[in-house]
């Protein structure tokens, strides 16, 4: 026994060895168990307690189905985001036309599109979706031209509740209301919990969807200094808790900080609106889009007063274009069917059933696992470009799933600025500016990485790193 | 001559006489124009002029492409309904519990379904559509699951805008913004115009969808007596205009009532309105479906201000579980642009192109044609089913267009019991006060005549009749 142990123990030191020399890079894949095994010529068994050992000091990581890695953490290099403190003095002015200046340019398929907020098509199943759509077709009688029932189809919100397994038992169909993409969640909840001139408390930096949501119903928004690690800081939202009618956070892997809140952060969130009777509009799209071992649990599930009102989608996973969403409203349910009906009699009918079929028989677990594998492989690589190409005052967040990165740049840096020398070379990106209200962010950038790692991107990123050491 | 002249006078007298005397019904299809020459053995010409004669005074009416028919004019039997006069002391009272009872049972096929506000199945063309889908998909790189520009699809913008020949040259492409229905259009003109609190016009009675959007959006009704040929009093209208921040009407083949409102009115509306600096939100959801001989104006047409918020959509026509509509919102377009993002990001994609398709190679016009074509034999059916079947006292709507009708019934009748007696029977119709918020209108129904007129229909309407004539 002494002997393995020492054994695996030296297996593991070598490779910390090369870790730290920098022979293996931050995200480089660690050889398979069976390699290892003929490499150091030992037993299965051993190679196993190595990895565990590098695992569990977190210096390598495991990609379900797809080996190891060296971690993220086992030798990140640059800073976390700073959390900032909202003045609340300070003037509230929307980011609106520079959310439209970007939003304007996303079209664009000569640039590198970093600032997009939806996967490159190359991680989308659209082969398989367009067959369920032509099998959709041709099994309907109606082709899809009839109306839906206002709450939404019904084999959809079974499947549904059947994937939302974190949930199960929690939820059924007869608690999801279908929506046009989980903005259109959001819009809906937002309205059903609010009157116009109410306070809305959300995460800062903010979605800018949602300060859009909150500025077009006449909402005011509050936002609240955010951890890069631990999400919304709950003694600042205990304050501002008496004052507002809702929150409305994204709780798994946050857009744009990529964090993953806590459970007992989220337990103790619950707790809080629950005491306060001020409801929470979790919006929930990127959950099943975790580098961990499971998919994490939403607040929820925490919610027994139905307060909390889940809102998700498939399009960060699967069809952003289907537009199609749902919510668990909780004690609300009545009140957003009723605005359904108002807004729109119903959803379409033809793309349920291809999602629904999809989710039934499309091997649904099976392209969230490719699709996971290649999101964190990208990850790793977006992580490593920033440390190499970057100046070393770059602050970066360190997201446990999404595909978003939020960096925090030399104060002397604009953003702004920056984004239209990157236009000039053919990329984008989103500026820190469009994720607030006040002026602030203006130093920091949001980074898709869900596209194919091609040299150009890799190129592109080296001459962003320029432009930005250039600009201090 | 004179002799030419005494002949085609001595025929239409001659066809006349038939119809007095009811050998020729409400309905009937006349001889063709060669069959009627063949029979008189008169020239081609003296026909001509004889069916002029009979047109000009509305004894037949000619239908474009499928010959003439005895006008329901021609012998019409049954009043008109009566101009409601609006109580504004009787309390507020939104009939959402019944339009719930009645929504909640349009699912069900083993019931003649007269409540439903859409066309039966086999008036859509749905064989072609579905060709449409299959051939989308394999045209489209990303199979419909990338994002669309948030006005909506540019082709299908562009077909629109060609196909509304009525407005031909004053709106472009980039006058409109994709919807998801027209309901999803009006909700978005209201909220575009409104705010909370603020009384917006209707006519009464009013589609009871427009009331839901009012009531959602926290908005009060105002209805407006509404003639039911010539449309909302506009004297009427003019007393209520200062206090009221938009109108919001169905102007052409109106629902419930299907009445046209006269150019004139049009015309003095949108100078009211333009006077008042009061929006007008304009449902023109059927105007393609006329009568008539021509495609009505809307409103819009007179817009100058852009004022006129004009909402349409296919949803009547062609396919209302895809939920494309479009509005073309005038000097409003950036609001409800920044809404549209808010609400829902884009609409779908592979539906609009569907129906861009459709309306640049799907001959459009022929399938508007037989539709109109269809519904206008169906009309004439339940016209002359009301008359051998309802009492004598039961005031009918004359619509222009549309598949609608709107029957006042004795004082003594309360159609929402009579509703549960029909429901026994299998059929259903939409009870007056679902288009009212006042205590009103409960003698009333709205009948959907765009089905296949079996002999299940016909038997229906007997035993309707029947219930009716049993509860007086």
């Amino acid at each position: 026994m002494k002997t393995k142990e020492v054994l695996y123990l030296k297996i593991a030191r070598s490779i910390e060895d090369q870790i730290q020399a920098d022979s293996l890079k931050l995200g480089d894949k660690i050889p398979s168990v069976r390699s290892a095994q003929k490499l150091y010529n030992v037993s299965l068994n051993t190679i196993k307690q190595a990895y565990l050992e590098l695992e569990s000091r977190s210096l390598i990581e495991a990609r379900p189905k797809n080996g190891y890695y060296v971690s993220k953490s086992a030798q990140r290099k640059l800073d976390l985001p700073s959390v900032t403190k909202i003045k609340a003095s300070s003037r509230e002015q929307s980011p609106q036309d520079l959310v439209d200046k970007v939003f304007g340019a996303i079209a664009n398929k000569d640039v590198t599109q970093f600032a997009l907020g939806i996967p490159g098509q190359n991680f989308l199943p659209v082969a398989k979706l367009n067959k369920g759509i032509i099998n959709a077709v041709r099994e309907r009688n109606d082709g899809g031209t009839l109306y839906e029932p206002v709450q939404g189809n019904e084999q959809l919100r079974h499947e549904i509740a059947k994937w939302t397994l974190v949930l199960s038992g929690k939820i059924t169909e007869e608690d999801l209301v279908i929506t046009s993409g989980t903005m259109n969640a959001i819009f809906n909840a937002l309205m059903a919990v609010t009157k116009p001139g109410d306070g809305v408390a959300v995460e800062s930096p903010v979605y800018f969807g949602i300060l859009q949501a909150i500025q077009v119903l006449g909402l005011r928004a509050v936002e609240v200094p955010t951890h890069p690690v631990y999400g919304v800081d709950l003694d600042a939202l205990k304050k501002v808790l008496p004052g507002i009618a809702a929150c409305c956070f994204v709780t798994n892997f946050n857009n744009p900080m990529g964090f993953l809140m806590p459970e007992d952060n989220k337990k103790a969130l619950v707790e809080l609106i629950t005491q306060y009777n001020v409801p929470l509009i979790e919006d929930d799209l990127y959950g099943n889009l975790y580098f961990g071992g499971e998919r994490p649990k939403p607040c929820k599930f925490y919610d027994e007063a139905g307060l909390v009102i889940w809102c998700a989608s498939v399009s960060k996973s699967m069809a952003p274009g289907y537009r199609v969403g749902w919510v668990a409203p909780g004690q609300f349910k009545e009140r957003i069917i009723r605005q359904k009906i108002a807004q729109t009699v119903c959803t379409p009918s033809l793309y349920s059933d291809v999602i629904a079929h999809f989710l039934r028989y499309g091997r649904f677990d099976h392209h969230l696992r490719n699709f996971r594998n290649k999101l964190f492989a990208n990850y790793l690589q977006i992580q490593r470009a920033i440390e190499d190409y970057f100046p070393d005052n770059t602050k970066v967040s360190q997201p446990k799933g999404g595909f978003m990165l939020w960096l925090e740049l030399d104060k002397r840096i604009c953003t702004e600025d920056l984004y239209d020398q990157a236009w000039v070379r053919k990329m984008n990106f989103a500026p820190g500016r469009m994720f607030t209200q006040h002026n602030q962010y203006n130093n920091c950038m949001r980074l898709n990485y869900a596209m194919e790692w091609t040299d150009r991107v890799e190129n592109d990123l080296k001459i962003l790193g320029k432009l930005v050491k250039n600009s201090i």
